[in-house]
């Protein structure tokens, strides 16, 4: 309790006003140069204002508000947690519904005491009713380990998930912010994937729970825009990675950073010719804010289009973490994409971003949060990046 | 109640065993040439037999039935009501579950008073319990008319639809038919289409809730396979058509044979030039039980390779129904696919099936429904091919 108290006046005096320039929970020394890019990056409190006022949901008559109301469902989720961030430290008042399978109550439990912030444990699947201004709809298992354990229930989350979340802001007037994937292009045809491509995806295959439900997402977003007038967005965000990502999801990034850090050899699937491309979390959080505030509705590719192989990837982990560790080459799964990368010119010129970090700046970063957690420090390990 | 009774005693007279060789409810010489085809089609007894065993759900220890107990989604509809024909004939207990909403009470009254018939008026979006043995899941509206009308219903009964009956298929361990459809492959780009090619599928038009919902339904039906063990088949349907389709249902035999009829203009799309297969109704329903009664899972495309341009149809309807018709061009729309072809070697190598019925020869039949309906001679328009 006591820490509580603590942790909720340490709280109050970072929070920035939401009247400010955006300041971020990275702006302590620990993470400096990250906070320089996002305040490079900071939305303009002259140009947010006038969407605000735009997106006002159903306010009671007489009523005057502070910051807005802001629903995160999966919001304590890697990216979602990393987006409440900005948005507690902008001064908004957020809700994140989180039914915790992926999620992690230690990724927002600074926030706890802070009567700007709440978090309910709920399943998307399920209704729910809450009065909010904006909904960012983040809710779903996102590494195709956690969204292959249930395949039945990952479609349901995105689909029916999606239909409440959807069914709620037509009811509320909330603006509407869809997470999808670059998933939905599958084993893309297309180099780099603009948005206007349909894609290249298995109807029926393993992995098709998620990036059909995706797809279904989308249609139900859309249907809702046309149907009901809702204001609605959608992202398909592309490969990302920071503090806070599971450690044990199967992911390359989270894979070869928690072995590197064992001493493990780093697996590498097939020839490791492959390639991929990696965000830095706090970009992927600034494009969703934009997004969000601005007028176009989308979908937009948010992703870094620096490619890089499997194998270039592990040669930046072994810089970063121990030149000694060994690659080890395994068979490659059948539905592995090929390649994968994001045109983000739509993004340049219609929300003016694009990712400022690259992965040599970024993954000491992540390597410092997993180092932390993996080897037990747990009482510094969510407020890594924080530096509260 | 005296016009039921007769019905049904007409009925009793008219079905054949379920044993004997099956017979099909367009016996009679009113369509003698479908008669024939279908009798060529039949399933052998003897082959079908082992596969009865096989399906046979969770029945009561010690109580012997007679003929399968069959549910069938969508059994009120066009192509629904022609397969509840074939099974009522062949003895098993059908059970059709209809909203309604295209579907029409009409096109399955002829059964009311057979107490191996149950109609019940039901949506499919809600769960219900019934035992069975098999589930033929065709309920969903088909034509873009229609699933255009409320996109989110149509997401809502592909995706929660398809996930109620695969819930009560594993209850009750029945096998499970999914209806999906040639729109999984969206405008394709593979010509003509084979089952293994991934589509290319708009995700956020006017038409995805069809399609992308049909996709959701096939990867959840695959889900339920693989992860719940679940006896499963999937059919892709090509176009269809035949007596008791929806006359204005927007599909372009309905409108072609409705406009000739009534006089009209037949309207072209575009330049005419686009080309569709036809397949009548009796073939594809052919095709659905020799798929629930074998033993390939698919997806299967079932459809008439024949490929006709729009202004070859209209051709053909002229010279079926009014050599004088007028042919009116228009604008297209704009998510129109331009080609549309099965390859259906799966479906001949497999399930020894093509379909027999030609295009000239199928539509005098529907045209004969048509007239009846559109100019009111109701009492024998619903039983014009069953000859009762």
């Amino acid at each position: 309790m006591a820490s509580m108290l603590v942790a909720a006046a340490i709280f109050c005096l970072a929070a920035p006003s939401g009247s400010g320039p955006a300041a971020t929970p990275y702006s302590s020394g620990r993470a400096a140069a990250v906070s320089g890019a996002l305040t490079r990056f900071s939305v303009d409190p002259a140009a947010r204002n006038p969407g605000r006022q735009f997106v006002a949901g159903k306010v009671p008559l007489g009523l005057k508000r502070k910051g807005l109301r802001v629903l995160v469902t999966g919001g304590a989720g890697f990216v979602g947690s990393h987006l409440v961030d900005r948005l507690v430290a902008r001064g908004d008042s957020v809700i994140v519904v989180d039914n915790l399978f992926t999620g992690r109550k230690e990724n927002v439990m600074h926030h706890f005491g802070n009567p700007n912030f709440e978090m309910i444990r709920h399943d998307v699947v399920e209704p729910i009713l809450l009065e909010v201004d904006q909904i960012y709809h983040l809710a779903c298992p996102a590494s195709p380990v956690h969204y292959k354990y249930n395949p039945v229930k990952t479609i349901k989350t995105n689909v029916v998930g999606t239909l409440n979340m959807l069914g709620l802001a037509k009811r509320i007037g909330a603006r509407f912010l869809l997470t999808s994937t670059s998933e939905v292009y599958g084993d893309p045809l297309q180099h780099p994937q603009v948005e206007t491509y349909w894609g290249n995806v298995n109807p029926i295959g393993v992995r098709s729970c998620y990036d059909e439900g995706k797809r279904t997402a989308e249609t139900l977003t859309m249907d809702y825009h046309r149907g009901a007038n809702l204001e609605v967005r959608i992202a398909r965000i592309f490969n990302t990675y920071g503090p806070r990502m599971c450690i044990d999801d199967g992911r390359v990034v989270s894979n070869f950073v928690a072995q590197a850090l064992r001493k493990e050899p780093l697996t590498v699937y097939g020839d490791g010719k492959q390639t991929r491309s990696f965000q830095y979390v706090s970009d992927l959080v600034e494009g969703l804010m934009r997004l969000m505030e601005g007028d176009h509705i989308g979908p937009f590719n948010l992703g870094n289009p620096g490619e890089f192989t499997m194998l270039e990837l592990a040669k930046v982990v072994q810089d970063t973490i121990d030149p000694n560790a060994r690659i080890e080459f395994r068979e490659n799964t059948q539905d592995d994409p090929h390649k994968r990368k994001p045109d983000i010119t739509k993004a340049k010129e219609q929300l003016g971003w694009e990712p400022k970090i690259a992965l040599r700046d970024g993954l000491p970063l992540m390597v410092t949060d997993f180092r932390k957690r993996i080897f037990g420090d747990q009482d510094s390990a969510t407020t890594a990046t924080e530096g509260q």
